[in-house]
């Protein structure tokens, strides 16, 4: 009786214990929040992510431990790691918890990224934007950024003006990254697998639409997309950490380039097609790879895309009736901004893909 | 927040749970058992099925009720119906407990079905050979047979001598039925689905292996087989008992015609496939269906197949090895005879899942 256990207990982990009860296998997960997606279908032990106890608690209880978010602190899983085995491994969330150690690997590794440059507060603004190659660029905080927040888009002086006094609001001691700006035609991602023995497995490129720093909608397969070039800069990226699970690399596509934009060592929502859509979902081979079974195809079954639902969820009734839409709901309470679900939409051919992506969409802005 | 309760906490419980989860519902059983599959994954009531406490403490927490096996007490269903919604409707429980029952109403609806005369005990059972048109015929107890227990199949007089012997041993107060032996060439089922509304959905045809009386095999869907004639059957069936959920008609085919062998008001063992074979899995339909959600399109996706795991499982390495095999495991401990998990395939075309298939015998075999 093989028990994951699971460092935070959000939709991603809810989503990997569903996935992963049809295998056998038994899930908790630690979290501070009552009531959790993830507690709702799982046990859950309910504790702080640096709560020392509370980590060996889940340890001791798991034959395997994974994270569902990638900023576990560290230090975590470093403990943890003393105790059981914990995949992806903690260099990954080193690695992609610093927007700067981030594209210090790409780099590394011949991956095309933006140019940046380490901006430590508001003096080397500057010559950031010097090093960068000029206006338009993005400054971001290095660390604990997400869905767009912790950034700031300068297209002219005055943006800059703006975000200096901006910086010295802010109290980020890790400091921040300044990137070139990339006109980019489209953004894709990469789901990508490693299992313990080194297999690989890729899912196709997905394409991406994001809205206010937000993903809202994702189609896949990626059409006329250089899907040879993302698995070479995946694979780089998978055998350099030595890494197991799932990975998920943000691409800008510009002219047929693939530019690294940043990676999430996790299941990530660019791949929750996979649930209707694939084969095998991203959330059951992320579980395959960690407790080191064989990873399942990752072949698309005809054509699929996810809309989020965030901040509210329309009529159950109203998506369903929609063919081939499937509604995956969190258990979450309604917000502003909150992604509360998903709804993974599969069609025979891309124009009936788009329709029914259409009918969803009509259903979320009504 | 919809709570659904299910009357039964083994396997197909289990599967209805994780299928709504993902639509956000909530899950509670009534079971007796501790550790049940469906208890893994969801909330229990521990109590008899026939204890009015426990009846009423699952029906007060739950918008509507259904179950996942036929011998749930009537009086049990019928409490129920008095607090909360139950579907499928009672009435399909008590034709489908009873063969005598099911055999009349598949004659009452024009459906042909094997011979049959009532048997109430040993003096009546040369008369009923003579009304079925003699040997070969079976005799069944009308209640509680699953899985080919409680039948006897009489070929010859010693047969006869034999099963007269053996029904003096028999306390059966409910009596048996004799059934005209049906030389078929194959098993067929067919899944219906019939919403609150009227909506009907179909799967198409099954076909099943069977081996001592336990199904361990279905492949979907089954070639050149009467699916316009299993629907016209089931629709029949759906009307007349103003049917909500998931129900399964069994067949024998002899000569491209369709004898019904019996029914199942609820998800069934030849319906597995669905989960990675089919657009939207049976248990999700039945979700959808008894809580007044549109249905989900029930289409193939390529040509599927199901392989039950008996007794014991295989390596999990070893299934999951096999392209687009997909594990389905219950939390149950091995048991000779026991339904521990099934194993679902998926592929392209009819050869390459012939060869999957045996791959995943020669396992089971090994």
């Amino acid at each position: 009786m093989t028990t994951i256990g699971i460092i935070g207990g959000g939709q991603l982990g809810r989503m990997m214990a569903l996935a992963g009860h049809n295998l056998g296998l038994h899930f908790r997960c630690l979290e501070p929040g009552a009531d959790s997606p993830m507690g709702q279908v799982a046990q859950q032990i309910t504790g702080d992510y640096d709560d020392t106890e509370a980590l060996t608690q889940l340890a001791l209880g798991s034959d395997v431990i994974t994270y569902e978010f990638e900023n576990v602190p560290v230090a975590a899983a470093q403990h943890l790691a003393q105790i059981v085995p914990i995949y992806p491994p903690p260099l990954a969330l080193e690695i992609s918890q610093d927007r700067w150690h981030e594209k210090r690997c790409f780099q590394q590794l011949n991956i095309p990224a933006p140019a940046f440059a380490r901006v430590n507060g508001a003096d080397d603004l500057e010559e950031g934007i010097v090093t960068v190659g000029g206006l338009p660029a993005v400054l971001k905080t290095r660390r604990f950024g997400y869905d767009g927040k912790g950034q700031w888009v300068l297209r002219s002086q005055a943006d800059v003006i703006a975000a200096l006094a901006d910086l010295h609001k802010h109290e980020v001691t890790t400091g921040f990254i300044l990137e070139g700006f990339v006109a980019f035609q489209r953004e894709l991602s990469i789901l990508a697998v490693r299992g313990t023995t080194g297999e690989l497995a890729f899912y196709p490129l997905v394409e991406n639409q994001h809205r206010a720093g937000i993903l809202r909608l994702s189609r896949a397969p990626a059409q006329r997309a250089p899907q040879a070039l993302a698995e070479d800069y995946a694979q780089r990226v998978l055998t350099h950490l030595n890494y197991v699970g799932v990975l998920a690399i943000e691409f800008f596509e510009q002219d047929g380039q693939l530019i690294a934009n940043e990676m999430a060592p996790r299941v990530h929502n660019s791949g929750h097609w996979t649930q209707d859509g694939a084969a095998t979902s991203q959330f059951e081979n992320h579980v395959r790879a960690i407790i080191g079974l064989p990873l399942g195809v990752t072949n698309v079954r005809g054509y699929a895309a996810m809309v989020n639902l965030i901040g509210s969820t329309p009529a159950p009734e109203k998506i369903l009736a929609i063919p081939d839409a499937h509604l995956h709901l969190y258990g979450k309470s309604p917000r502003p901004g909150r992604k509360l679900g998903h709804v993974n939409i599969v069609a025979p051919d891309p124009a009936t893909l788009e329709g029914r992506i259409a009918a969803v969409q009509a259903l979320i802005d009504a």
